[in-house]
């Protein structure tokens, strides 16, 4: 476990970079059981961050990939029956080989059938869970969940839960927003890079789910702990979405902007334009 | 019940630019059970319009989702069975509750799973169905069907059978074409915005039910009326793949303008481009 | 059959030419039973090359498209229940109708049930196999397969083992790599053209099979044979992705452009850029 001493600024920022390289330099193999949607667009997003996507959703399958991926994305967007056994398998043999594996709980809350899975997997020790506000607080025993994938409830407002959750799961909780929030139970950080018209192109959160997977599987066998490894990919993921919003003339042009930006983006970029404070659980922001 | 005095041509293209202010100032909750090839163009043409979409189509959650939904889009692209059985669900749900809802059935007449589906659920009181010629003469009992999304038919043989549609399922049945056709059994619109790199890109139909779905969304509990709606839809839709087109290179091009002109596409330009007609059933265009 | 003497570059680039224009004259229909991530991506391409896409993978529904469609293509990269099943009926439909299938046995070797509907599916007579090499050395029985869709074989380690496998089924077998490998048993093609950024946008190799299936489709019932409809369009294919890449800013860009140069790519630029060699089997390239 990291010490809160270790989780400053300047140290997240440097780490940051050291992830990039290392995702470009290692091309981890995400396994993706993700939703309909944004099945394309996450794949082509982990393309050009530089991992491996791969989507392994079938029973029989989902475990003995698990196994063997960097990491895993279980996104409950639209889970289908075959769906949900396979991701049930594949978080349990993530689990036995060590594989980091993350949670999105898409539009939990009111919808029945993804809310219950997704406090079933929550309990499987997911190395990060990433949701809105909404979600997080559903996820956490707080708030009615959101309307779909919107999220209703304020970013601050959920960093109590969140930090409760972080605590009670093991995970590193992320909560998106214009300010993302993302809390080991200990650390806050607080994250305030980024482009309102991510919000404007569907899988703009889902496809951080993945590449956040990618980041933890980099990461894995090395000294660097998760949450630096989460905060590295919202980092790299926020700010190649400034660059694709610099000149942008809607959401179809970012998207595209988008994708090339995540290819192209530098640890000096992530060192110029990092907006990245810490502080203690309920503490202000450094 | 709109009279046939109140819709000419001014009315409806004054009624669509309110509407598309109004999708965008109230963001309707577009509930969509749409096909496996589109569902990513489709949340990204509500988006950029300034709706909300979501896809939920589990049995258990479709039902409820759709009880608090704007509007609702069924479209018969990939029916599942599972999708079937939501598409069931939902629309039972939305009768009632009184979520207008979309239906489109691709591709039926010579594709027997569809084309049974898609009969049964013309009887629950769609608000809108839209296809193309070939998909409106099949689900009016008339024709063959074409094969695949492609429209053999030409869209003026469908007016007729499309009136007739209209009156028998309550709904107002669009048929696309390069001039599109729009009735509600008594009077009849025709639209001949748009451009043909719109049949080029996958979806660029199908997107449109789900624009439909959002304008009857935005127009619910408003003293406006299901066709002017329809139109609306139509409308914005149309105008931004012509200012898509302006300048497009090719396909690929095309479909990125097109989601930045949706979410750019204002209600002066509506006024300053439609060309829009309308026709008491089987009379002379405006 | 063709004898090898007519099988020299200058005939297989002229051949080339005039399939595309068959082509886009001809609007083939196929057939699609694709995976998930690369359905939107597989049907734009189809439509930007001038053929008709549509995705029919019902029971029940799958076999009779089959029949009336001009090429099928089935793709293993996300095999639910019901499309394994659609699939094995669309295969036989196929055979029985003579329509042209396409196998892409995607991501097979270690996942095991692609892996066997794989091997079944390739002694059901494909008119042509398209995978990396690890996917051909997998299925010729030669190798333990990739991780996911990479291609941890080189291309030419593949030569003999895709050859034996052409003659062991009657397909035409195509390895996908820096340089691809295209063999009917006796004859071996290699092509040069391509870009390194196909392999960084998601169905990359998944849309070019369905590409494959367009052109034997537009070949049947002409004097040309499959090895030269193979080639054709590997070549329209990856001469579209060489303009593509010319300007391409990154992978996001890149795609965008991809559709648009499939769409606007001409015989002559066919002549101008191909960079093809034959040889007899295990001979040098010419």
């Amino acid at each position: 476990m990291q010490t809160h001493a270790a989780i400053d600024p300047a140290h997240l920022i440097d780490t940051s970079g050291e992830l990039l390289d290392l995702v470009r330099s290692t091309t981890p193999l995400v396994h993706c059981i993700t939703n309909a949607v944004v099945t394309n667009f996450t794949a082509n997003a982990l393309l050009a961050i530089g991992a491996a996507p791969a989507m392994v959703d079938l029973v029989g399958e989902a475990g003995p990939f698990a196994t063997v991926a960097s990491g895993l994305l279980v996104n409950l967007g639209t889970p289908q029956p075959e769906q949900r056994a396979a991701a049930r398998e594949a978080v349990a043999a993530a689990r036995q080989a060590g594989t980091p594996w993350v949670l999105d709980p898409v539009a939990i809350g009111a919808l029945p059938i993804r809310t219950e899975l997704a406090h079933d997997l929550a309990e499987l020790r997911p190395a990060a869970i990433r949701g809105n506000a909404s979600e997080i607080l559903a996820l956490a025993g707080v708030g009615a969940g959101g309307r779909g994938v919107d999220a209703a409830d304020e970013t601050d407002a959920a960093a109590g839960p969140a930090a409760a959750l972080a605590r009670r799961t093991g995970a590193v909780v992320a909560v998106s927003g214009p300010v993302d929030l993302l809390t080991d139970g200990t650390t806050t950080v607080r994250l305030a890079n980024g482009d309102a018209l991510l919000t404007r192109v569907t899988g703009g959160g889902c496809a951080l789910g993945a590449v956040v997977a990618a980041f933890l599987g980099a990461a894995r066998g090395t000294a660097t702990g998760a949450l630096e490894a989460v905060v590295a990919a919202h980092l790299a993921y926020t700010v190649a979405a400034e660059r694709a919003a610099d000149g942008a003339a809607g959401p179809g042009s970012f998207a595209v902007r988008f994708l090339d930006a995540l290819a192209a983006v530098e640890a000096s970029e992530l060192r110029a334009l990092a907006r990245v404070s810490t502080g203690a659980l309920l503490g202000a922001a450094a």
